[in-house]
């Protein structure tokens, strides 16, 4: 088994971030990651990274990246499904391999949340998406509906709109909701028709989505709307079942933290959109990330015996 | 009196990630400085800010100032001396002028800790220096000492080293504490002399300085250094005075934020190394901009009777 001072769980702008700063400060680390960006990989362009006026998730994430690298942070690109904590460190499982650490970074993130609704199951991946960007191409010229609500939705019906031939908005909100200037864009377009106050049903077809199904929650009036795509943009939830036990979670499921990153469970670090702070950005996980990775550096100082620096971490050289 | 959504108090990366941040959600926002930059203008260059593998202070921060002007914020180049809180709105003043404006974001970071010690008033700019970087290649070739504690003081030594003929560092550590590749590297040079568990008596010379007194903390030992300047590393101060009574500070002076970067009173934000964060990197302010910036929006949308929309900000137009 691989021992490492840190195992950084998560590749997104969180753990990309902790890996450059605990990487640089010399501990031996490693990021278990599905992928590269997480969540970044599902936009087109980042417009508000504070340095870039405009650069694409996949390209950011990929700098964060190769600065990790650099350092001699290590990748291994697999899922992990169990922790334990043994104490003195902490092992990491993945269904391929075991390591072991001496502190862990939580920056698994969060994945778009299910409709729950009935046709959703059968029909995933044959129509119904949780990735407009991705997905949207496929349906050019088509039909297809968004399900959900907020900025995300509407971001998702700008997108689609450009691509297929009428973009419907069904969402259970009484107006539209979102950031002002995606409100203003989205009121603006021509190619779409929303229904407000409104709950979905199901999604039909047999091989692929054919149309979905929606109730007035005031009137009760159902409507069956024909669609060759539904985009679900319910928002994001935190998977992290498998750490269950081991940090407190909060009613979100997000892994509650103090304002040094610190979890309830001593060695336990965790940063970004799984973690219980308010606001979900690619700026402010990578903030979150540095914060953890330099308390996860003080723990391992201190349990390897080594002083750690009492000032307040202003390094001149960032 | 020009009336503004947001006044962002501070232009280095807190109150400019701030600034994009605001001005991008359309608020009409003020940026108050002294300057551009900021602590980042003290640094030769930053490392450790994920998306760069290295960049000036100054190119770096100018980089945000340019995103916040595109997307409207406005600048003014003074100091804040007063703000007041009028229940509907706060008034801020400089030397040279009053604004108005719906809520505040202070952001105006940390200044060089004064040394406090005899001789320090008097020759403050005639041989005292608060910035290695700055004022370093003034004394090429001569004898310099830093005084101090903690990273920022070994940079200070590394790079004096290569420009004066010997660097002195009294410290009233007992051994040499700072960044692992801080040490190594400080260690490795061969011009510097070090004097641990020493405190400083003062500083003297008559037009300019001419040498260091200093006392051996336990052997109670005095020595005077011949030196031709002595570079200040003590930390970083918040200078906060202006806004007691207005927030809440820490014992440090630093204003008090919660997750959110609200500040005790209502309407007024915070975010950067005047807080009480505890890690002071140029990543961790730009992240607590954008929290700050967003609490700010959500403030003063809900003032203006504005719906908030629920979501959790994860904007997919980042």
């Amino acid at each position: 088994m691989d021992h490492y001072d840190t195992i950084i769980v998560g590749g997104a702008s969180a753990g990309l971030s902790a890996a450059i700063y605990t990487a640089r400060q010399g501990m031996k680390t490693l990021v278990i990651t599905k992928d590269i960006g997480g969540q970044a990989l599902l936009t087109t362009d980042i417009q508000n990274y504070p340095g870039f006026d405009m650069i694409g998730g996949f390209e950011l994430t990929n700098k964060f990246k190769e600065q990790a690298s650099y350092y001699g942070a290590e990748f291994v690109y697999d899922e992990v499904i169990k922790i334990s904590n043994n104490k003195e460190s902490f092992t990491v499982e993945t269904g391929n391999n075991k390591y072991s650490s001496l502190s862990l970074i939580l920056a698994f993130g969060k994945t778009p949340r299910d409709l729950n609704v009935a046709g959703e199951k059968e029909l995933k991946g044959h129509g119904i998406s949780y990735c407009a960007i991705c997905d949207g191409p496929l349906f050019k010229g088509r039909d297809v509906a968004v399900a959900g609500n907020g900025s995300h939705a509407l971001e998702a019906m700008i997108y689609l709109s450009s691509v297929a031939r009428k973009v419907y908005y069904i969402t259970n909100a009484k107006k539209l909701l979102g950031e002002d200037d995606l409100l203003e864009t989205v009121n603006s377009l021509k190619n779409k028709e929303m229904f407000f106050d409104s709950t979905l049903d199901s999604i039909n077809g047999t091989k692929s989505v054919e149309s979905v199904t929606f109730q007035n929650k005031t009137t009760g009036e159902k409507t069956i709307l024909p669609v060759s795509a539904v985009f679900a943009e319910m928002g994001y939830i935190a998977k992290s079942d498998f750490v269950k036990g081991i940090v407190s979670l909060n009613e979100n499921n997000e892994v509650t933290v103090d304002k040094f990153c610190k979890t309830s469970t001593e060695g336990i670090f965790a940063c970004g959109d799984v973690t219980d702070t308010p606001y979900k950005q690619a700026i402010i996980s990578a903030g979150q990330g540095a914060t953890a990775a330099l308390s996860a550096y003080n723990y391992v100082q201190k349990k390897k015996g080594k002083v750690v620096a009492k000032s307040d971490w202003k390094l001149i050289k960032h």
